[in-house]
């Protein structure tokens, strides 16, 4: 799923290139390509599937020509994750008794064989008709985040353990986010989902058919093999937009996951492999430290130059062809493009977002 | 004086438009503008002489209208203020027992008729042939500046104590500077100084007779009436370059002031005017809040504009054409132009010249 807004990452992030096709990380590469070439030693890349806005399909195109450009399934508009996964799941043409694995292209990952190993043992797990979604055990009480909570004992799946979930709570306040953890048997839900495509269906079907029969009638409609690939000019394949219109905006997580917990029918598996969602900047500068062992992550675009002098735990990104000076900070994130900039402290750092709404209220579409 | 590179205000200060030309106050006045108005209430425009880099003197002329553009003096090239002061010294054309003012171009002064009114004490005291400097009344042990020790009973000229000085201290350790404070004689040198034009000419053919007569016996061929009103082409007058090829580059303090202190012929005006040399960008920032009363200053240029989401304490100074967006920063200078940008933490921004010796040692000759 290659989707989102991403206003958290404004000026970088706009509307013409969200959050997963920006220049984030070391050498000008993209969250899009570091996800695929974490998963191309497990998949391979005929096998992974794009589902992204279709004014985007050429940007996937051109960034991972290792993909079948039939791979890149375009949405009409963007209507959340329920209806991205139930259109993947209609489309694709594979056996209905394969294990999928739906997952964020935005997501940062320290340990790509731990992730891969994760993986593999909720593959194991799905097999049996269960849905198993990754769980990240907390570094913290992070309020930000869904929680899984797991029951029961451990079962074995491919050398790790497995649990049953239990339920989910959202966004709990920091002293719930203390107790859960205190507790041993909460994880971050990182909305990493693994399921036979069957189970999914099946999923659908039961507890949101509102969005998945609609979706589902069309693609019946469709010459195969892929059935929603998006079309050379920029646009969905014919009829989606009208179904689309349709739909209701859902996150698969609450439509399809939480609902089948409730019939135990969820497992988790835990893993520590330094996940991040990279929702903000402060977030993005940790996951590039972690990965650089360096105090700052400072990024030179093309025609631009970095100088600092005695800056710590700094994040400065010069995509704006300038020259960017930075002396003597601490925490702090520096953002320069062309038509705008972004000097924020580390901590207040999700206020970003207020930028935009300031943006927007202002008219300045131009910058959005 | 009009003149110095300004380099801890870069990237506003380059060397095509230095320090007194910049627009750094409300409305984009400049400091020059600032000086010359809070002057013009006690001397006529007519009176007010401007030195400057002969480059520099159309910028003079085209933001001072109300100066004669023959009041425009313009140096070959820069030579430190004793030369500048010798060159006002024997170029203008007014009675040799007239009191003459030579202050810097680029100050701040919060109380403007308490800077006029210590002005016309020190011309009183002026007129009895002492060469008199104007003290600031410490407000901390500042070790940047030079310090002004009087000694002896007050005098009173023009409703204001003056006193004799007794010698100077340059640059004194914090300790010393705590003696010098406590000792209740010191004032900070402000570099503005009163006389009578014969009596600094005597000083100068007594003190630094290199560099004055040179200057003199120049002036002397030239027409007049005034001898070194620079020319319409960027140039300085005929022949002075080659005079001054062969100046020493010295400060008026030292050359002059010092050893004519250790003659007796010194004298002081304290003032507590809120006065400030403006040496950095949060001297500057310091200056317009007490103007101002508010704990920002953000100022944004043509086609710029400024979002701040809860920030404290910050300089924010938008003249790149761009939006500038801060988030929850405290104590932090943003300053941002078309090719250059720089962020820096208050307290650090004396660092900021390290920045321009960095792009002298790298060739960017382009950005200063």
């Amino acid at each position: 799923m290659a989707g989102g807004g991403g206003t958290r990452l404004w000026p970088l992030s706009r509307g013409r290139r969200p959050k997963p096709f920006l220049p984030l990380l070391d050498g000008g590469r993209c969250l899009l390509e570091a996800t695929v070439s974490r998963l191309v030693p497990m998949i391979s890349g005929s096998d992974i599937f794009v589902v992204t806005h279709a004014r985007h399909a050429p940007l996937v195109r051109e960034l991972i020509p290792a993909l079948p450009p039939s791979n890149v399934l375009g949405e009409p508009e963007g209507r959340n994750t329920a209806a991205a996964v139930a259109l993947a799941a209609h489309a694709i043409d594979r056996p209905a008794d394969e294990v999928m694995v739906v997952l964020w292209a935005d997501q940062s990952i320290g340990d790509e064989a731990g992730l891969r190993a994760a993986l593999a043992a909720a593959a194991e797990r799905a097999r049996s008709g269960d849905m198993v979604t990754l769980g990240v055990t907390p570094t913290g009480p992070e309020t930000g985040y869904g929680y899984v909570i797991a029951r029961g004992d451990a079962e074995t799946h491919a050398g790790r353990e497995t649990f049953r979930v239990a339920r989910f709570e959202e966004k709990p306040t920091q002293e719930r986010a203390r107790e859960l953890i205190a507790d041993g048997t909460a994880s971050w839900n990182a909305g990493i989902f693994v399921w036979r495509r069957d189970t999914l269906l099946e999923g659908l079907d039961r507890h949101i058919p509102d969005i998945s029969r609609p979706i589902a009638a069309w693609a019946a409609s469709q010459p195969g093999p892929v059935r929603a690939a998006a079309g050379a000019d920029d646009r969905a394949a014919p009829g989606l937009a009208a179904v689309y219109a349709t739909l209701r905006a859902t996150a698969i997580d609450y439509a399809l996951l939480e609902p089948a917990s409730l019939e135990d029918r969820v497992a988790v598996v835990p893993m520590a492999v330094g996940w991040s969602d990279l929702g903000s900047w402060s977030a993005l500068r940790d996951a590039r430290r972690a990965t650089s062992g360096a105090s700052n992550v400072e990024q030179a675009g093309a025609g631009a130059a970095i100088i600092d002098i005695g800056s710590q735990d700094v994040y400065v990104q010069a995509s704006g062809g300038r020259l960017v000076a930075v002396v003597g900070l601490r925490d702090v994130v520096v953002v320069d493009t062309e038509d705008a900039l972004l000097v924020c402290s580390a901590e207040a750092s999700q206020d970003v977002k207020r930028v935009v709404e300031r943006l927007r209220d202002e008219g300045r579409e131009d910058l959005l």
